[in-house]
Protein backbone atom coordinates (compact mmCIF):
# COMPACT_ATOMS: atom_id res chain seq x y z
CA UNK A 1 0.00 0.00 0.00
CA UNK A 2 1.02 3.30 -0.72
CA UNK A 3 -0.06 6.79 0.33
CA UNK A 4 0.94 10.16 0.76
CA UNK A 5 -0.90 13.54 2.00
CA UNK A 6 -1.04 16.61 0.23
CA UNK A 7 -2.75 20.17 1.65
CA UNK A 8 -4.88 22.19 -1.02
CA UNK A 9 -6.09 25.07 -0.31
CA UNK A 10 -9.63 25.85 -1.95
CA UNK A 11 -9.40 28.80 -4.22
CA UNK A 12 -12.01 32.18 -4.37
CA UNK A 13 -12.52 30.78 -8.32
CA UNK A 14 -13.33 26.97 -7.77
CA UNK A 15 -16.41 28.23 -5.21
CA UNK A 16 -19.78 28.33 -6.62
CA UNK A 17 -22.34 31.12 -5.78
CA UNK A 18 -23.78 28.09 -3.63
CA UNK A 19 -20.54 29.19 -1.36
CA UNK A 20 -18.86 25.85 -1.90
CA UNK A 21 -16.43 24.46 -3.91
CA UNK A 22 -17.62 23.56 -7.08
CA UNK A 23 -17.94 19.40 -7.42
CA UNK A 24 -16.34 19.33 -10.58
CA UNK A 25 -13.13 21.27 -9.55
CA UNK A 26 -12.35 18.16 -7.30
CA UNK A 27 -11.10 16.57 -10.38
CA UNK A 28 -8.14 19.12 -10.13
CA UNK A 29 -7.38 17.97 -6.16
CA UNK A 30 -7.37 14.39 -7.73
CA UNK A 31 -4.84 15.88 -10.18
CA UNK A 32 -2.68 17.47 -7.57
CA UNK A 33 -3.21 14.68 -5.10
CA UNK A 34 -2.30 11.88 -7.42
CA UNK A 35 1.48 14.08 -8.83
CA UNK A 36 2.12 14.36 -5.25
CA UNK A 37 2.24 10.95 -4.51
CA UNK A 38 3.94 9.52 -7.59
CA UNK A 39 6.64 12.47 -7.02
CA UNK A 40 7.17 10.94 -3.48
CA UNK A 41 7.88 7.13 -5.03
CA UNK A 42 10.82 9.42 -7.06
CA UNK A 43 9.82 9.68 -10.37
CA UNK A 44 7.85 12.77 -11.11
CA UNK A 45 4.82 12.52 -13.59
CA UNK A 46 6.07 15.54 -15.44
CA UNK A 47 8.99 13.19 -15.74
CA UNK A 48 7.19 10.18 -17.06
CA UNK A 49 5.76 11.97 -19.76
CA UNK A 50 8.83 13.52 -21.12
CA UNK A 51 10.12 9.96 -20.92
CA UNK A 52 6.96 9.33 -23.17
CA UNK A 53 4.52 7.61 -20.42
CA UNK A 54 1.04 9.16 -19.98
CA UNK A 55 -1.37 8.09 -17.27
CA UNK A 56 -5.15 9.49 -18.69
CA UNK A 57 -7.96 8.69 -16.70
CA UNK A 58 -10.33 6.33 -17.72
CA UNK A 59 -12.98 6.28 -14.83
CA UNK A 60 -13.93 8.20 -12.05
CA UNK A 61 -16.64 7.85 -9.15
CA UNK A 62 -16.84 10.52 -6.31
CA UNK A 63 -19.43 10.78 -3.39
CA UNK A 64 -19.39 14.35 -1.51
CA UNK A 65 -20.00 13.79 2.08
CA UNK A 66 -19.59 17.02 3.52
CA UNK A 67 -18.63 20.40 1.58
CA UNK A 68 -15.86 22.46 1.49
CA UNK A 69 -15.51 26.66 1.60
CA UNK A 70 -13.32 29.14 0.41
CA UNK A 71 -10.08 29.52 2.07
CA UNK A 72 -9.82 25.93 3.84
CA UNK A 73 -6.93 23.96 3.86
CA UNK A 74 -8.01 20.63 2.47
CA UNK A 75 -5.92 17.88 3.92
CA UNK A 76 -6.26 14.98 0.55
CA UNK A 77 -4.88 11.46 1.85
CA UNK A 78 -4.80 9.48 -1.06
CA UNK A 79 -3.88 5.74 -1.26
CA UNK A 80 -3.18 2.82 -4.25
CA UNK A 81 -4.25 -0.12 -2.40
CA UNK A 82 -3.08 -2.30 -4.66
CA UNK A 83 -0.58 -2.85 -7.51
CA UNK A 84 -1.99 -4.70 -10.50
CA UNK A 85 -0.31 -6.81 -13.20
CA UNK A 86 -2.90 -4.91 -15.73
CA UNK A 87 -2.19 -1.37 -16.92
CA UNK A 88 -4.80 0.33 -14.43
CA UNK A 89 -3.56 2.20 -11.08
CA UNK A 90 -6.46 3.07 -9.07
CA UNK A 91 -5.91 5.75 -6.54
CA UNK A 92 -8.28 6.22 -3.28
CA UNK A 93 -8.42 9.77 -2.26
CA UNK A 94 -10.14 10.95 1.17
CA UNK A 95 -10.60 14.54 1.44
CA UNK A 96 -10.33 15.97 5.63
CA UNK A 97 -11.79 19.20 5.68
CA UNK A 98 -11.23 21.44 9.04
CA UNK A 99 -11.92 20.37 11.54
CA UNK A 100 -10.91 17.26 9.77
CA UNK A 101 -13.61 14.26 10.94
CA UNK A 102 -15.71 14.63 7.97
CA UNK A 103 -14.64 13.46 4.65
CA UNK A 104 -15.13 12.64 0.76
CA UNK A 105 -14.13 9.86 -0.45
CA UNK A 106 -13.11 8.73 -3.81
CA UNK A 107 -12.44 5.59 -5.69
CA UNK B 1 -38.40 8.86 -19.39
CA UNK B 2 -37.34 12.22 -19.41
CA UNK B 3 -34.08 13.15 -21.88
CA UNK B 4 -32.62 15.96 -23.15
CA UNK B 5 -29.96 16.70 -25.93
CA UNK B 6 -27.23 19.73 -25.53
CA UNK B 7 -24.46 20.61 -27.82
CA UNK B 8 -21.56 22.21 -26.51
CA UNK B 9 -17.70 23.16 -28.04
CA UNK B 10 -14.71 22.42 -26.67
CA UNK B 11 -13.12 25.28 -25.41
CA UNK B 12 -9.02 25.51 -25.73
CA UNK B 13 -9.14 26.38 -21.76
CA UNK B 14 -10.79 23.45 -21.22
CA UNK B 15 -8.12 21.28 -23.69
CA UNK B 16 -4.49 20.31 -21.88
CA UNK B 17 -1.27 19.49 -22.92
CA UNK B 18 -2.57 15.92 -24.20
CA UNK B 19 -4.40 17.53 -26.54
CA UNK B 20 -7.34 16.55 -24.98
CA UNK B 21 -10.54 17.62 -22.95
CA UNK B 22 -9.47 17.02 -19.36
CA UNK B 23 -10.86 14.80 -17.39
CA UNK B 24 -11.88 17.16 -14.97
CA UNK B 25 -13.93 19.75 -16.98
CA UNK B 26 -16.77 17.13 -18.00
CA UNK B 27 -18.36 18.08 -14.73
CA UNK B 28 -19.14 21.35 -16.17
CA UNK B 29 -20.47 19.36 -19.32
CA UNK B 30 -23.00 17.68 -17.48
CA UNK B 31 -24.15 20.33 -15.35
CA UNK B 32 -24.85 21.88 -18.14
CA UNK B 33 -26.62 19.19 -19.85
CA UNK B 34 -29.12 18.84 -16.40
CA UNK B 35 -29.57 22.59 -16.78
CA UNK B 36 -30.60 22.22 -20.11
CA UNK B 37 -32.63 19.33 -19.58
CA UNK B 38 -34.25 21.12 -16.58
CA UNK B 39 -35.13 24.10 -18.54
CA UNK B 40 -36.98 22.05 -21.51
CA UNK B 41 -39.08 21.06 -18.14
CA UNK B 42 -40.54 24.62 -17.98
CA UNK B 43 -38.30 25.67 -14.76
CA UNK B 44 -35.11 26.69 -15.01
CA UNK B 45 -32.79 25.62 -12.47
CA UNK B 46 -31.89 29.54 -11.89
CA UNK B 47 -35.78 29.91 -11.05
CA UNK B 48 -35.64 27.43 -8.26
CA UNK B 49 -32.54 28.53 -6.99
CA UNK B 50 -34.19 31.32 -6.06
CA UNK B 51 -37.44 29.77 -4.91
CA UNK B 52 -35.48 27.80 -2.49
CA UNK B 53 -34.87 24.94 -4.12
CA UNK B 54 -31.08 23.61 -4.69
CA UNK B 55 -29.56 20.46 -6.12
CA UNK B 56 -26.15 19.66 -4.99
CA UNK B 57 -24.52 16.88 -6.47
CA UNK B 58 -23.39 14.23 -4.57
CA UNK B 59 -22.20 11.28 -6.30
CA UNK B 60 -20.62 11.46 -9.31
CA UNK B 61 -19.63 8.34 -11.66
CA UNK B 62 -17.90 8.57 -15.27
CA UNK B 63 -16.30 6.23 -17.79
CA UNK B 64 -13.87 8.18 -20.24
CA UNK B 65 -14.09 5.59 -23.33
CA UNK B 66 -13.14 8.14 -25.69
CA UNK B 67 -11.05 11.36 -26.14
CA UNK B 68 -12.99 14.83 -27.21
CA UNK B 69 -10.75 17.09 -28.48
CA UNK B 70 -10.68 20.86 -28.76
CA UNK B 71 -13.23 22.73 -31.43
CA UNK B 72 -15.28 19.47 -31.60
CA UNK B 73 -18.91 19.87 -31.50
CA UNK B 74 -20.05 17.32 -28.16
CA UNK B 75 -23.64 15.95 -28.45
CA UNK B 76 -24.89 15.30 -24.99
CA UNK B 77 -27.55 13.08 -24.35
CA UNK B 78 -29.35 13.46 -21.23
CA UNK B 79 -31.65 11.00 -19.28
CA UNK B 80 -33.59 10.42 -16.15
CA UNK B 81 -34.52 7.34 -16.29
CA UNK B 82 -36.55 7.04 -13.28
CA UNK B 83 -37.80 9.46 -10.62
CA UNK B 84 -37.97 8.22 -6.83
CA UNK B 85 -40.28 9.24 -3.84
CA UNK B 86 -36.97 10.15 -2.17
CA UNK B 87 -34.77 13.44 -3.07
CA UNK B 88 -32.82 11.96 -4.98
CA UNK B 89 -32.44 12.34 -8.90
CA UNK B 90 -30.10 10.57 -11.47
CA UNK B 91 -29.15 12.06 -14.72
CA UNK B 92 -27.19 9.84 -16.91
CA UNK B 93 -25.24 11.50 -19.62
CA UNK B 94 -23.84 10.16 -22.77
CA UNK B 95 -21.33 12.12 -24.69
CA UNK B 96 -21.02 11.52 -28.83
CA UNK B 97 -17.72 12.74 -30.75
CA UNK B 98 -17.79 13.34 -34.09
CA UNK B 99 -18.28 11.41 -35.94
CA UNK B 100 -20.57 10.13 -33.10
CA UNK B 101 -20.69 6.90 -33.07
CA UNK B 102 -18.49 6.30 -30.05
CA UNK B 103 -19.66 7.39 -26.70
CA UNK B 104 -19.05 8.38 -23.40
CA UNK B 105 -21.59 7.35 -20.51
CA UNK B 106 -22.15 8.48 -16.64
CA UNK B 107 -24.35 7.53 -13.83
CA UNK C 1 -13.07 46.07 -39.63
CA UNK C 2 -14.38 43.04 -38.80
CA UNK C 3 -17.40 41.73 -36.31
CA UNK C 4 -18.65 38.66 -34.83
CA UNK C 5 -21.29 38.26 -32.33
CA UNK C 6 -21.32 35.16 -29.93
CA UNK C 7 -23.93 34.08 -27.00
CA UNK C 8 -22.71 32.44 -24.01
CA UNK C 9 -24.36 31.36 -21.38
CA UNK C 10 -23.35 31.30 -17.53
CA UNK C 11 -22.34 28.16 -16.24
CA UNK C 12 -22.70 27.10 -12.57
CA UNK C 13 -19.06 26.29 -11.70
CA UNK C 14 -18.06 29.81 -13.62
CA UNK C 15 -20.23 31.58 -10.76
CA UNK C 16 -18.37 32.36 -6.62
CA UNK C 17 -19.70 32.95 -3.71
CA UNK C 18 -20.28 36.25 -4.69
CA UNK C 19 -23.07 34.90 -6.73
CA UNK C 20 -21.66 36.25 -9.85
CA UNK C 21 -19.50 35.25 -12.97
CA UNK C 22 -15.85 34.90 -11.44
CA UNK C 23 -13.54 37.65 -12.87
CA UNK C 24 -10.69 34.87 -14.08
CA UNK C 25 -13.63 33.10 -16.44
CA UNK C 26 -14.19 36.31 -18.75
CA UNK C 27 -10.82 34.67 -20.48
CA UNK C 28 -12.50 31.66 -21.48
CA UNK C 29 -15.61 33.51 -22.94
CA UNK C 30 -12.80 35.82 -24.99
CA UNK C 31 -11.42 32.42 -26.50
CA UNK C 32 -14.90 31.40 -27.72
CA UNK C 33 -15.57 34.72 -28.96
CA UNK C 34 -12.24 35.18 -30.90
CA UNK C 35 -12.48 31.80 -32.59
CA UNK C 36 -16.26 32.61 -33.64
CA UNK C 37 -15.30 35.44 -35.05
CA UNK C 38 -12.01 33.56 -37.02
CA UNK C 39 -14.74 30.76 -37.65
CA UNK C 40 -16.40 32.99 -40.10
CA UNK C 41 -13.56 34.18 -41.75
CA UNK C 42 -13.66 30.95 -42.73
CA UNK C 43 -10.70 29.10 -41.63
CA UNK C 44 -10.88 27.90 -37.98
CA UNK C 45 -8.26 28.17 -36.01
CA UNK C 46 -8.47 24.22 -34.75
CA UNK C 47 -7.58 24.36 -38.73
CA UNK C 48 -5.04 27.03 -38.08
CA UNK C 49 -3.49 25.18 -35.58
CA UNK C 50 -3.32 21.79 -37.63
CA UNK C 51 -1.80 23.86 -40.37
CA UNK C 52 1.43 25.13 -37.71
CA UNK C 53 -0.27 28.78 -37.02
CA UNK C 54 -0.58 29.32 -33.32
CA UNK C 55 -1.68 32.38 -31.69
CA UNK C 56 -0.88 32.47 -28.24
CA UNK C 57 -2.22 35.43 -26.22
CA UNK C 58 0.58 38.36 -25.35
CA UNK C 59 -1.60 40.76 -23.90
CA UNK C 60 -5.19 41.04 -22.01
CA UNK C 61 -6.55 43.88 -20.34
CA UNK C 62 -9.84 44.10 -18.86
CA UNK C 63 -12.76 45.99 -17.28
CA UNK C 64 -15.08 44.80 -15.45
CA UNK C 65 -18.43 46.95 -15.56
CA UNK C 66 -21.19 45.40 -14.56
CA UNK C 67 -21.73 41.64 -13.02
CA UNK C 68 -22.86 38.83 -15.00
CA UNK C 69 -24.92 36.22 -13.33
CA UNK C 70 -25.50 32.35 -13.36
CA UNK C 71 -27.58 31.16 -16.81
CA UNK C 72 -27.64 34.88 -17.91
CA UNK C 73 -27.23 34.65 -22.06
CA UNK C 74 -24.03 37.06 -22.31
CA UNK C 75 -24.08 39.12 -26.28
CA UNK C 76 -20.56 38.89 -26.64
CA UNK C 77 -19.43 41.50 -29.64
CA UNK C 78 -16.01 40.81 -31.28
CA UNK C 79 -14.55 43.47 -32.76
CA UNK C 80 -11.00 43.45 -35.04
CA UNK C 81 -10.60 47.52 -35.51
CA UNK C 82 -7.45 47.23 -37.70
CA UNK C 83 -4.84 44.28 -39.64
CA UNK C 84 -1.42 45.68 -39.10
CA UNK C 85 1.67 44.28 -41.41
CA UNK C 86 2.94 43.32 -37.74
CA UNK C 87 2.16 40.15 -35.83
CA UNK C 88 -0.25 41.09 -33.53
CA UNK C 89 -3.93 41.13 -33.78
CA UNK C 90 -6.40 42.90 -31.32
CA UNK C 91 -9.32 41.70 -30.49
CA UNK C 92 -11.81 43.91 -28.50
CA UNK C 93 -14.71 42.48 -26.44
CA UNK C 94 -18.15 43.95 -25.22
CA UNK C 95 -19.72 41.75 -23.49
CA UNK C 96 -23.44 42.96 -23.17
CA UNK C 97 -25.95 41.28 -20.42
CA UNK C 98 -29.81 41.15 -20.14
CA UNK C 99 -30.85 43.72 -20.17
CA UNK C 100 -28.21 44.43 -22.91
CA UNK C 101 -27.89 47.84 -21.82
CA UNK C 102 -24.64 47.60 -19.85
CA UNK C 103 -21.42 46.18 -21.09
CA UNK C 104 -18.24 44.94 -20.16
CA UNK C 105 -15.31 46.25 -22.07
CA UNK C 106 -12.21 44.45 -22.89
CA UNK C 107 -9.21 45.64 -25.10
CA UNK D 1 5.00 49.35 -0.32
CA UNK D 2 3.69 45.71 0.85
CA UNK D 3 5.13 42.55 -0.48
CA UNK D 4 4.69 39.07 -0.66
CA UNK D 5 5.92 36.07 -2.29
CA UNK D 6 3.61 32.94 -3.24
CA UNK D 7 5.01 29.54 -5.18
CA UNK D 8 2.04 27.94 -7.03
CA UNK D 9 2.45 24.62 -9.01
CA UNK D 10 0.90 24.43 -12.31
CA UNK D 11 -1.78 21.67 -12.39
CA UNK D 12 -2.47 19.12 -15.65
CA UNK D 13 -5.55 20.89 -16.01
CA UNK D 14 -4.70 24.41 -16.31
CA UNK D 15 -2.26 23.67 -19.11
CA UNK D 16 -4.04 23.70 -22.59
CA UNK D 17 -3.03 21.94 -25.75
CA UNK D 18 -0.12 24.04 -26.71
CA UNK D 19 1.51 22.78 -23.88
CA UNK D 20 1.80 25.77 -22.08
CA UNK D 21 -0.34 27.27 -18.60
CA UNK D 22 -3.93 28.02 -20.05
CA UNK D 23 -3.66 32.66 -20.59
CA UNK D 24 -6.88 32.69 -19.13
CA UNK D 25 -5.90 30.43 -15.34
CA UNK D 26 -3.31 33.27 -14.26
CA UNK D 27 -6.47 34.95 -13.15
CA UNK D 28 -6.37 32.22 -10.57
CA UNK D 29 -2.46 32.57 -9.30
CA UNK D 30 -3.07 36.68 -9.25
CA UNK D 31 -6.37 35.79 -6.75
CA UNK D 32 -4.28 33.46 -4.62
CA UNK D 33 -1.14 35.62 -4.78
CA UNK D 34 -3.82 38.36 -3.65
CA UNK D 35 -4.92 36.23 -0.84
CA UNK D 36 -1.44 35.15 0.36
CA UNK D 37 -0.59 39.11 1.42
CA UNK D 38 -3.51 39.55 2.37
CA UNK D 39 -3.53 37.10 5.00
CA UNK D 40 0.25 38.11 5.88
CA UNK D 41 -1.33 41.59 6.91
CA UNK D 42 -3.21 39.66 9.46
CA UNK D 43 -6.74 39.77 8.15
CA UNK D 44 -7.18 36.88 5.46
CA UNK D 45 -9.96 37.98 3.01
CA UNK D 46 -12.48 34.90 4.13
CA UNK D 47 -12.59 37.22 7.31
CA UNK D 48 -13.02 40.17 5.64
CA UNK D 49 -15.72 39.03 3.69
CA UNK D 50 -17.68 36.95 6.92
CA UNK D 51 -17.15 40.77 8.17
CA UNK D 52 -18.88 42.20 5.00
CA UNK D 53 -15.96 43.54 3.06
CA UNK D 54 -16.05 42.47 -1.35
CA UNK D 55 -13.16 43.40 -2.64
CA UNK D 56 -14.55 42.40 -6.85
CA UNK D 57 -11.69 42.81 -9.62
CA UNK D 58 -13.25 45.88 -11.55
CA UNK D 59 -9.45 45.80 -13.50
CA UNK D 60 -6.75 43.68 -14.77
CA UNK D 61 -4.19 44.27 -16.96
CA UNK D 62 -1.88 40.80 -17.55
CA UNK D 63 1.48 40.54 -20.27
CA UNK D 64 2.53 37.29 -20.96
CA UNK D 65 6.45 37.79 -21.55
CA UNK D 66 7.47 33.67 -21.01
CA UNK D 67 4.83 30.43 -21.40
CA UNK D 68 4.56 28.47 -17.97
CA UNK D 69 4.56 24.72 -17.90
CA UNK D 70 3.05 21.92 -16.09
CA UNK D 71 4.37 21.19 -12.72
CA UNK D 72 6.72 24.29 -12.96
CA UNK D 73 6.58 25.61 -9.56
CA UNK D 74 5.97 29.19 -10.32
CA UNK D 75 7.19 32.00 -7.48
CA UNK D 76 4.88 35.20 -7.69
CA UNK D 77 5.66 38.56 -6.02
CA UNK D 78 2.85 40.35 -5.33
CA UNK D 79 3.37 44.04 -4.65
CA UNK D 80 1.16 47.24 -3.48
CA UNK D 81 3.03 49.90 -4.24
CA UNK D 82 0.80 52.85 -2.63
CA UNK D 83 -2.52 52.72 -0.51
CA UNK D 84 -4.91 55.60 -1.92
CA UNK D 85 -7.40 57.36 -0.23
CA UNK D 86 -10.04 56.22 -2.55
CA UNK D 87 -11.13 52.69 -2.84
CA UNK D 88 -9.26 50.85 -5.46
CA UNK D 89 -6.02 48.98 -4.85
CA UNK D 90 -3.54 47.96 -7.34
CA UNK D 91 -1.78 44.69 -7.12
CA UNK D 92 1.39 44.16 -9.02
CA UNK D 93 2.13 40.64 -9.88
CA UNK D 94 5.36 39.22 -11.27
CA UNK D 95 5.84 35.65 -12.19
CA UNK D 96 9.10 34.17 -12.25
CA UNK D 97 9.22 30.68 -13.69
CA UNK D 98 12.30 28.45 -13.77
CA UNK D 99 15.12 29.15 -13.66
CA UNK D 100 13.69 32.48 -12.57
CA UNK D 101 15.33 34.93 -14.71
CA UNK D 102 12.28 36.05 -17.01
CA UNK D 103 9.09 36.57 -16.09
CA UNK D 104 5.16 38.14 -16.39
CA UNK D 105 4.54 41.14 -15.50
CA UNK D 106 0.64 42.33 -13.87
CA UNK D 107 -0.94 45.23 -13.17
Amino acid sequence: MLQAETFIRVRYGETDQMGFLYYGYYALYYEVARAELIRELGYPYSDMEKDGTVMPVVNMQAKYLRPARYDELIRVQTTIKELHSHPFITFHHKFLMPPMNYFIRRR
